[in-house]
């Protein structure tokens, strides 16, 4: 529901020239006389991003910051702070805030995030986690979701799909990655993948008013989605999983020829990048599959 | 709960540079090179801040950025923007974000808060939300909880005790009456009354090192106080209510003696103005009621 929520919202809220990029993207830029400053906020809760009866708190703590560092690589912004906000269940809340931050903090200090305030209640409900993270952005300025052109080349890291067998707890956002690829190479925009590489193509897509075509053979299908894929009967492939599944957390890029050609050619990062297609000028998104081209639709998930 | 895990915290926590002033206060100052942003959040939930069975979702909105705004004003910084987080119920979800975002903006609008981004979930739980807001300090920079001495005047804005008959939904923050006061006056230190006069002169005193005297006859008793104490039996009078009710909003300040007597003398503010008492250099704080002194033990909320 949020998309068509943001809709709603985008309409009732009046322009403000300090708001340098607001709601619809990643993360929002906040312009301060003279300096930017990017903020994103997450809010994570038991039974739809982690289940607290079966998960270590440390690993929630480390995901809760995680997801909106990622956020924050998608804007190619270096992360600078946080605060966390937390809602315990009256049983051992302290246990679980303490294993929160036990997980939450070993990541903060890796990425130089300084957590500087939060808020912590107590109520009869069940665990929920909001962590609001800040970054600056590079001297080149934030990546953001509209800056795709036709012609563009569609790049992604590491492998996608099945993240649910573990991953999405344990995913390292992608910082150093896009800090390093917004300073060797010309980017024209770029998502982290939340929602599924069809959903979250469709947001780049639709920011940037152009359409893309993915070729099958070339999406990076993870062992995961492969394991995935084979222990249910629900007749997804591999190659669905990849498209559809949420929480992959790794970056998609649109990036002109010359540069992704580059980029691929050397692979600048520690992770493998893949040229999974481009964008194109009508919009829309299709499928190039077995030499077939369908319409890819978007089938990740909508919060 | 909150103080024992914020002390465990904060000794978990690096040091870093940035943070000016971190856990401890109503609101975290980060040190962005040259500019300071002064951070806060505030989460609050269903059937502990509000019940949304009774109230309308308008009034849970203001409420969820006013309490901010009052951190900030707590801080005497100027409101700048803020980000929503909310975990919805499935049940309704859509019109109770609504709502929500129907309260909350016209209080954004008349504070200059520019909502520059936000989180919307939905989830099997009750209604949560997390508002971070962010704010500048006046040139005379930031007011804290730490700079109270001996000798200072303890300072209240209006009225105490009995918020919950309805005015904690409804709160105006003191933000201008911060402002006004910071750049016309000298005050060493200020809190905003959430959990309890009696409960924030505590965290005031304590974060200053010094101890506190309070006179009963000039604690400012709101109607709300008396109305609560005729209607309930459980024998609080309506002074009681006024030093440990929460949610009152109200400004405490502790300011050197010949301000304070500026101020009470001119009422250069919207809203009355009363001393209540004055710092002391021994730690703890008292009670002066009908010429007999006797300990003021904090009664308030704790989170």
């Amino acid at each position: 529901m949020e998309t068509k929520f943001i809709k709603w919202l985008r309409q009732r809220l009046p322009e403000d020239s300090r708001s340098v990029l607001g709601l619809g993207d990643d993360a929002a830029v906040l312009r301060l006389v003279g300096e930017d400053c990017v903020v994103t906020v997450d809010m994570l809760t038991d039974g739809v991003d982690f289940v607290v009866a079966d998960v270590e708190p440390q690993r929630i703590g480390h995901k809760s910051l995680a997801v909106n560092l990622s956020d924050l690589a998608a804007m190619a912004a270096r992360p600078v702070a946080a605060v966390v906000a937390l809602a315990l269940p009256r049983e051992e809340g302290r246990e679980l805030a303490v294993g929160l931050y036990e997980g939450l903090l070993p990541l903060a200090k890796r990425y130089g995030v300084a957590v500087v305030g939060g808020d912590t209640n107590t109520w009869d409900g069940p665990l929920v986690v909001s962590v609001t993270a800040f970054g600056r952005p590079t001297s080149r300025g934030v990546l953001t979701r509209g800056g795709a052109r036709a012609g563009d080349r569609l790049l992604v890291t590491g492998t996608l799909g099945g993240s649910i067998l573990g991953r999405h707890l344990d995913i390292e956002p992608r910082v150093d990655q896009a800090l390093q690829l917004m300073s060797e190479y010309e980017l024209h925009a770029g998502i982290d993948l939340s929602d599924g590489l069809s959903t979250d193509l469709g947001h780049l897509t639709g920011e940037s008013r152009c359409g893309a075509v993915i070729y099958a053979d070339r999406v990076p299908v993870s062992d995961a989605a492969c394991t995935l894929a084979e222990s249910s009967d629900d007749g997804h492939t591999p190659l669905q999983h990849a498209l559809d599944d949420g929480e992959d957390f790794e970056l998609l890029l649109a990036v002109p020829p010359e540069e992704a050609e580059r980029i691929i050619r050397s692979q600048p990062l520690d992770v493998h990048i893949s040229e999974i297609g481009q964008c194109v000028d009508v919009e829309g998104m299709w499928l190039v599959d077995d030499g077939e081209r369908r319409p890819l639709e978007p089938g990740g998930y909508e919060h």
